[in-house]
């Protein structure tokens, strides 16, 4: 009953993480309702953003330029390496303000489940970029689920011996986190790595 | 941090019905990160229902026909107008394949918070087309709102008078609803229209 055009434009949009077929429907709705406010403008930031923005050959990261603003600023501490599981993981760091080193992007971590090995991960890239001369540190700011923390292991074995420290991210209670509405594997991880105040 | 392409995209995206900030972020990376299967296919369906797909002249729906699919197929008995307030009403009784009608779109409904009255909701339209020859009924399927009722209260004393018949829906217990789970209006009125079995 619904056009062909209508039906793959929601087809489309329901492949968007949030959106069910339901939701893909109201999108598509208000989509053709604000035609000149938000369709065109949203098919004209999504064709330009397929013409500009592509992967950083250095690090993964997103961008127009290549290497990306991250590798390519001077400012950035070139002693500190950040490895994380995708680019939704640098942009909450970067949102932190917190770290001023570069990036390298996984794209995925290691699981036999999804049947991805190491030579899925470009791990070969990390130990090359993790041999700089000027590299002290590398962060494994991967999530700390089974598959995260099982790759963080993996990959804290191939760097142990080269000439950077590596860290993991602490474990613990969340800014704001209450006690009663934190699972029991944070709290057991809060309490073992408990610090003297 | 992220370059203006991306930050567009971004927001173009939590303008979305279902997508937060949050969300349109996920997204924006998703269409990145699936750049030949996804954002290039979305953005081309855009602007493809851009220039195609347009509100049909007689009844709001949209189509890339004008008249639309419904208005101009005679199978369609023309004895049969029902009232929606907006396109996707118009495809969820069409989803239920139970009405073999046309339909006229309101728009909206009257409101007097967002200063919505009869000359912004096209009745005019209405009234003229309820007063074609062989109409026999107007089914007025608004929702069971305030402002869904106020809307179908006024259309039915300006529609009072014509040979046309003027419905509305039933309301009362929706199929497979449980009656701890209804609110106490819904309850009310299955309780006042309740039939003899």
């Amino acid at each position: 009953m619904v056009g062909p055009e209508i039906e793959r434009l929601i087809q489309l949009l329901a492949r968007l993480p949030g959106l069910g077929p339901r939701s893909a429907r109201r999108a598509a709705l208000k989509l053709l309702e604000r035609r000149e406010t938000l369709m065109e403008p949203l098919a004209r930031a999504m064709t330009d953003a397929a013409a500009r923005v592509a992967p950083c050959r250095l690090c993964g990261n997103f961008d127009t330029v290549d290497p990306c603003a991250i590798c390519a600023d001077p400012r950035r501490d070139p002693t500190l390496l950040c490895v994380v599981e995708d680019v939704a993981a640098l942009w909450a760091m970067e949102r932190t303000g917190s770290f001023r080193g570069r990036y390298i992007v996984l794209g995925g971590l290691l699981s036999a489940l999804d049947g991805l090995g190491p030579e899925d991960l470009g791990i070969d890239r990390l130990i090359e970029r993790a041999a700089a001369p000027d590299l002290a540190e590398v962060i494994l700011a991967l999530p700390a689920t089974v598959e995260g923390q099982t790759t963080a292991h993996y990959l804290a074995e191939r760097l142990a011996g080269g000439r950077a420290a590596v860290f993991g991210l602490a474990q613990g209670v969340p800014i704001g986190g209450d006690l009663d509405h934190l699972d029991d594997g944070t709290i057991t991880a809060a309490l073992r790595a408990r610090r003297r105040v």
